[in-house]
């Protein structure tokens, strides 16, 4: 079988999960390309080679340019933290490489148009990693929505809520600074729920936001006895409107005590409703109004039957799969995509989507508080 | 409007509610007769009194036999402890009255027979209260099983769970005594589990059962210095086969500890299934293989639609009903059986079938554990 | 026992929720005093004697200013439609009678203070008729508040979403009209949502909002196959900060298909977390940062137990109680009030510090979109 | 690192779970051996090379006994049907390899008692693969029942429900005669169920089991227009006492409509309760009689923090895993037994425990149904 030799940059917490997904995607899929782990790349050599053993990785490097000047590497694997996707992004279109990136895409629209841009000039696949469009219930939702089962949309109420900030000894860390995160959970949380909402509602009109600091000062990573400044924000509140006319709330925080990683919406529509919540990721709720009126309730949907998309290839019904699977499946479809010569989503056309609403979001947050129209 | 004359025995939990069922049934439904609260008939006048006097009846009796001479009285409530059933249930019978009697029904076949036997003689209404009937989703549940949503019905799977034992300080009060409370959660609990069992089932076939004493003494009510003995089971498991084939589980505790009256069905068939828990009486699972298989799950119907039985007379849809509505619907259907000379369901009938069942898993109990064929 | 007289102004909807009330309090609570239903109030003499006869008010009445003359008059309870609230309860209070009030208050902030004046200078106890506050898992919530089980709040996520209006045929009426409604959702679910905020939470410091309108025309309820204009918003979308810092968002429509009646909040603090869905009215979620990391998760409480607050009134644990049940408890704790020569709340003051929330609401809807301070 | 070389027998769906485990566990764990995946052995040479070059076995090899003689195999991995786990298993020991072996064990005590005692005999490290039992929920369970958490335990109310069945085109095949499975739902899933009741409350006094036929004949799998017999039972429900005194019902089904994978148990105990669901792994409900009265309810604990047991070595709180990851955890602890020299539960003596509760129940089902001893 034909192989595609895959270079990885970043070898931390998402360095693993797309290790996972390259390495189990040929063991549970029937794939057109044999995917090869070729590099590893990154910085700290030793960390670096233990990386590379764990996930048979077959080499290291520690420069990533030379690897987009191998004739050997198909793709390039993009891990790495926010601020470094764009130059990394650019180099490897320029090189022809193919492109899996991990979210958020980059720090501002201007960066996201120039990474599109490169990667549309050399006719590489490009994809984004928003990986929650790839379990089977959110697929499912794309699908029953794609097949007109919940009408016109009139609201998108979703949430995207984590806890680990009410601990105040969390120190001042990257993500807490400015230019090293852009945003707070605006940006890392809001760029999943924003995507969420793109695949399944459409575009946005325009996009109100209200931040606000809960803890302002925390002890320093490099000295705890010092405190430092936290320069993002703590929690964000979006309300939108989106160009079909539907609404949107979306809530972003690393406030909510007890909600460990809920990533949630509500779509109501006038054929009927849906609501999901990453946490129990392999259930969809779905009421229709087809149903008759004296019968009619949300349908506990357990997504694991033959017939819901990449579920088959696991196990039988009623046995769940995790959070990984998603990006397993993004590994699949990315191959594909090479195969065919199309396109993949979400991909850097989304990207810019994304920024596009999070840049607006941020205006917003830092000024008026009212609605800013999205371009 | 004609009256119904009504004369309650008891002014315990039950008088209480009985008599809010008399009180709401005309405000929130259009009734064929007024009812009338006549008499309390209880032994200790000081509290009979106050009875009387918080719930509106007219009059107060000690002695329950002078009512059943009085013209005036049209139907007999019966709320006292079920050791005292079958001679007040038997004497109203052949006065003529109608008679609302309060689960359980007796403490043997033989007293229900007889019961029966002189109420049909009589050509008396009878209702025996399994007020569960009528809450509206259990209602519902009947509907679909008639309709034949549910199809061949293969399991029955009940549970009634109470915690109330659990604390060892409870005393040996008269519910822990075989002379008056007859068996222990069999009776108390298991004649609603099997009644909703013969309602939304059928008859049985056979009954097995399995009991057990977890705390065997306890202190005297009387001295709680003293112990004394524990007489009645603890917890009776029973399983059992229906004269339709179907398979029953029914599980009745008082040491399920976090469970304070849960009192739930699964029921399965070859077309559809159905869950419910009186602890949230307003909602019924629904599931039906008639959904398309990607779009399969249980509903969870919230039964508060104006098209569901019952529902109507309360409140909008969205807006729940409580513990005594089920009361207040028999109150409702009992006078209604008098107008149109008809029968209710349940009845002191329901009331022979119930305790044919109890007996003989207190038989298979108390021997050799193995099943009982129910005449 | 001393009685406290009370003449009811309507009869549809509240007026029986409210008759109810007043009847079912004696039953299951001591009073202070005796509630008379004396007068019912209103327009239509046929419905209005039918209305008294059900639920046993001794008088009917159709000019309810002739009510406020008579000395045998305690109290006024109005169950008007909004735009009547203010002519009546300023004229009650100027009468000196005690004033139970259904909710929305009015239809603006100024009215709003013009009502409470009168009430403050009259001296009488007021009531305004939030009855969620009086659920006994809400109460519970306040407790656990109270109590520092919360800790400082970080986030209110509220919604009240119903349905009725996804059906394009419903025709234009009285709630769909300005003059008559003030708004749509915004004031009629939004004052509930805005309440209980106030109730759990506290002051807001600013609110911003969103509306939209779905569906724009409807047929006219007088002439169906013509068609009137939508007046008010179809849903309306708040976010705001409160006075202590933490952030709020409240939805407010009639358009979230499978939702009858869900009026919900999620609070996050420091040391605890509480979710409530009024649909299971009988049930809290709480979380707690004080049970171990290993066992720690959100309980579901149902508030059915004798220590909690209102519930040792009503019947034994896990039997749950339902929508009609917070208004009882509002009219114990009315007479209650009148005993005690103390307020009661949520009162008049409670009603002027909503309509500054919900017409800065409107103003930020209707304008800007951006944040309006509340005064 | 040195190595554990494997052979696996089977190549069907536990083929597939098993060498995902192989394989899955170095890349998340560190772990005291590198397991080598190095023969896999079964009977078609064509789906068996497939096999080993998807899942990585460095071989292929169609008799299992030269496995046997060749020192350079550390361990059996028995994936086979349940009627060949005896001989494999006697001569895997005799030939002093290591077994992982999938469940259910065998199909009598009397072969559970001969491949224990050559385990024994041989010294050798023998695991069952109960994998329900590292579900780090589960594990959670056990830990707080080990803790007293729980206290003394009354109740163990478990059920394994699936629905394959209830399509009355199912075939006639392996699973539904005696000679291969022998028996139904009562072995496949019931050992589970017992293994999950050793595991968490002790061992059996008495069992007692009732049987049912739902569809007695259905197509030949070879010939669909003809029919066959169903051998087995459609469903068993048992009952029985634990050794401690707790009170067990066990329900197992193939025709549960719309319960896919349902697994699920509810412990009641003096102290405190839990319950749990296979199809929502991730979650353990928790409920402590020392929580406060007022706030006490059933936790819905996430099992995904860092203090969970295996949870660590995943992915971050909130992120859950699914089905196959038991499974990678019992690869984990198997190689740390052979480490430590020490043993791994479930082992072979679980095997034979379950065995004998199993038969006693296939008695009572087969006989009188009524209680059977457990030796």
């Amino acid at each position: 079988m034909e192989e595609i030799r895959i270079a990885i940059l970043g070898h931390r917490f998402m360095g693993r999960a797309h290790s996972n997904a390259w390495l189990q995607a040929p063991r549970f899929f029937d794939l057109p390309y044999k995917p090869v782990l070729q590099v590893a790349c990154g910085r700290d050599t030793d960390s670096l080679q233990a990386f590379a053993d764990r996930w048979g990785w077959a080499e290291i490097e520690t420069d990533w340019r030379k690897l987009l000047e191998r004739d050997d590497i198909d793709a390039i694997d993009i891990a790495l933290p926010t601020h470094l996707h764009a130059e990394t992004a650019i180099a490897a279109a320029e090189a022809g490489k193919h492109i899996f990136c991990e979210k958020p895409f980059c720090n501002s629209t201007a960066e996201a148009e120039a990474i599109l841009a490169a990667a549309e000039k050399a006719g590489v696949v490009h994809y984004l990693n928003h990986n929650y469009r790839r379990c089977p219930a959110v697929t499912l939702a794309k699908k029953l929505i794609d097949e007109g089962e919940i009408g016109e949309i009139y609201h998108w109420r979703g949430a995207y809520q984590q806890s680990w900030l009410t601990n105040a000894e969390y120190p001042v860390d990257w993500k807490l600074k400015k230019a090293t995160a852009g945003a707070g959970p605006l940006w890392d949380l809001g760029s999943h729920a924003v995507d969420l909402a793109h695949y399944l509602v459409g575009d946005f009109k325009e996009i109100s936001c209200r931040g606000k600091q809960f803890i302002s000062e925390r002890p320093l990573a490099s000295d705890p006895s010092q405190m430092g400044e936290v320069e993002v924000e703590c929690a964000a509140l979006m309300t939108g409107e989106f160009q079909n006319g539907a609404l949107a709330t979306i809530e972003t925080t690393r406030y909510a005590t007890g909600q460990k990683n809920r990533h949630t919406f509500e779509i109501y529509g006038s054929k009927g409703s849906m609501t999901w919540d990453m946490q129990d990721m392999n259930r969809l709720q779905f009421y229709s109004t087809s149903d008759a009126e004296h019968a009619s309730g949300f349908r506990d949907i357990l997504v694991t039957e033959r017939c819901h998309e990449y579920v088959n290839a696991w196990w039988p019904p009623g046995h769940i799969i995790g959070y990984e699977h998603g990006f397993v499946h993004a590994a699949v479809d990315f191959l594909q995509a090479i195969k065919d010569g199309k396109g993949i989503t979400p991909d850097f056309h989304d990207g810019v989507r994304i920024m596009k609403v999070l840049d607006a979001a941020l205006e917003s947050m830092d000024g008026s508080g009212g609605p800013i129209a999205i371009s």
